[in-house]
């Protein structure tokens, strides 16, 4: 079979786009769960691998109401899985503040829950706005990404700590576990001591499937040394395909291959039935932008206070935040090659927080897509709709056919868990 | 109306009984979401107030099944609350192995989800097998109880950041959050620094529904100022009597009324149709016992290295231990004031791990747990059926229509929350 793309449903319950829940019948919450509901089965609807939800660890008023107020995603995510049959579910869980025991179990028992449908998005956690949450100093970035390397070892090592046919139930013998077929991990590092063994059974799919998404060097080099899948942050094809090849080449110094690594970058469609229609959709979204906390934004994105700049004025030579390093970048880049002022940055931030916003007739953006996947620049999308139902079910209902009819994607399910849809064989235990 | 009983159903997918999991037909694992969905239906079919989930954080293959490998309680909890309309949702998550904001959250999402049926079984965490997992050395008892008491008070603290009314999402004029109605906890203590405000909005029960199991001095005073529900662990009536006026009697020092706690007395009914086949089964599930490791289990439940005593002599005089406190003065009492052997400790350990066991006809359960109800014991039970489902469809099926015809218990839920069921007003933000 023809190698065919990849699906996420970046899943924010007011949309990607930060005015999107004041589109015309927009949902316009993120902690209605039948709304959730709807949106998952209509992924699944759309043969997408998975569904796919960000976090943060503070409330942030003035910023996306999805970031404002949301459902716990591994709650969240464990309650669609009775609600789906076969679409991937993944969760984000910050290393900085977390610990790994707790991390290790909570996506072994989702993955026990939904029939093997887990994944963990394993991030640093960006935001120093967390830290006073926890009772922390938020940690530097190179501190962050040594955390991050040894929590996802460990948390690796105790999902191999049961052997697959561990649990052995034997009602005449009474015998319930067999104690050669599991072990400690016994775990001793700079940043974690952990001795387990966990206190579940290995999992449906041997280990939950990892996803990451760090840009930094620190951040592909955890990604191509243990990550499953990778999105990515990009603002065109070039610097997509650059990314994408810097990954790739970063494989086999850790004895994997390509295909090992699902590279998806992030895109908001703003999908019409004609150009015109998407066009006409993405103005009136950009109409919902409110303006007036834009240098507040702008602040806590780049890390840097900018009340002082004027906001259509050109974009200052900024020093490269430790936050938001990927993002940072790709946002720069563009602004830089641009010429844009800091108004149209606001603008691109607000309208999906730096990620790629493609718009379109259904037949642009699938030609669009298919150019992407078959140039070297993506293994397939995280798709981030700009609003719910509608921007999404325009999705399904007009992109999908396409890519479907030109082979580009899958029809039908391969199996019942997230590794046949994204063709990774399940890892023996190590 | 009259007074009526609260019923738990306290899961654990093996049974409560450590060797139920050998009875013809049961079910063998803690980790299919299956059986456990088919479990929490029959609860809900039996009208029970709320399925409520222990927890421990570290696996011992020598001891219960369902204590050795399950599902995280949050996620299996919130995968029943689509599966489920009515019944309550509680899980146990320990103060000394988590932090505050997660835990403020996760429940708050659950409630969110659950269309407020959420509760938190709030308890320090008593086993020190768990520490090596998270990097930390155990509190001691005292310790213990400082932290939960400052973590209860944070939790809580946090649910009431926002205003009920506090998310506008006004489509017309964009603004989404009123900054007025939401505020900061800046809470600073001996144990926690935790700003806030939560990132979930407030919660259909306002607060969920917080559970408390602790029976020692501290955990009694806790339980007395914070908690909603309090589960105990007694073997007979004197014993139940005595501890239910005790925790009463604390709670106008804390300007609470009796009527604002719910106390259940843990017990394991064995129901038959006559009083021959329920100790027929006792019987079997006793025989059912392994006594390999029996000195070994007594060790760990008592805290002190018991191997050198004759499992066939008398019980020693133990110290009461730093862990399990109240189940082990339970135990121990039972035991000198009844001339046990220590085989006889450890066979009513694993029975029911110190629990009471109820054995006898549906009537004579229907009639004891009413004396306990009636006699200033219980405001109702946490039912611990020995294996699934036979031995608690029986319980259903046999016992609550007796509870029923007697008005003791309810046909019908009260609404469509936990706290109507509890019987409990919606807390007003503090």
């Amino acid at each position: 079979m023809a190698r065919q793309m990849h699906l996420g449903l970046f899943i924010l319950g007011t949309g990607s786009h930060v005015a999107g829940w004041r589109y015309p019948g927009a949902v316009d919450s993120f902690q209605d769960m039948a709304a959730i509901r709807a949106i998952a089965r209509e992924a699944e609807r759309g043969r997408f691998d998975m569904i796919f939800m960000g976090d943060n660890l503070y409330a942030d008023p003035g910023a996306h109401p999805s970031y404002t107020v949301r459902l716990e995603p591994l709650t969240m995510l464990a309650a669609l899985a009775g609600s789906t049959t076969h679409i991937g579910l993944g969760a984000t869980v910050a290393t900085t503040y977390s610990d790994p025991f707790t991390v290790a179990r909570a996506f072994a028992s989702l993955d026990h829950i939904s029939g093997g449908r887990a994944a963990w998005n394993a991030v640093t956690g960006a935001s120093p706005q967390a830290a006073p949450n926890f009772g922390k100093l938020h940690p530097n970035h190179a501190e962050r990404y040594a955390i991050a390397g040894e929590f996802v070892d460990v948390v690796r090592g105790l999902w191999d700590c049961w052997a697959d046919d561990a649990i052995v139930a034997d009602r005449a013998t009474g015998v319930y576990v067999d104690p050669a077929r599991l072990r400690r991990l016994d775990h001793a590092g700079p940043h974690f001591a952990v001795q387990g063994p966990l206190n579940i059974g290995r999992s449906p799919q041997g280990r939950p499937v990892v996803l990451q998404a760090g840009g930094s060097a620190p951040g592909l080099d955890l990604a191509a040394r243990t990550a499953d899948v990778v999105f990515s942050v990009v603002q065109d094809f070039d610097e997509a395909r650059a990314q994408y090849a810097t990954l790739k080449a970063l494989l086999p110094r850790h004895g994997r291959r390509a295909a090992d690594v699902t590279v998806l970058p992030g895109v908001m469609p703003v999908v019409g039935r004609t150009e015109r229609e998407a066009f006409d959709r993405l103005a009136t979204l950009q109409g919902f932008i409110d303006s007036r906390n834009a240098l507040q934004l702008l602040s806590d994105r780049f890390g840097t206070d900018m009340s002082a700049y004027d906001l259509d004025g050109p974009v200052p030579d900024l020093p490269l935040p430790d936050t938001y390093h990927s993002f940072s970048r790709a946002v720069l880049n563009k602004a830089r090659r641009e010429g844009m002022s800091l108004r149209d940055v606001y603008n691109l931030i607000a309208a999906a927080r730096g990620h790629w916003v493609l718009c379109g007739s259904a037949e642009t953006i699938a030609d669009t897509l298919q150019a992407w996947f078959e140039g070297g620049a993506a293994d397939g999308f995280n798709i981030m709709p700009p609003w719910f139902m509608e921007g999404f079910t325009d999705f399904v209902d007009l992109v999908v056919p396409i890519l479907q009819a030109r082979g580009l994607f899958r029809r039908e399910y391969a199996g019942p868990m997230l590794r046949d849809q994204l063709g990774l064989a399940r890892p023996e235990r190590v």
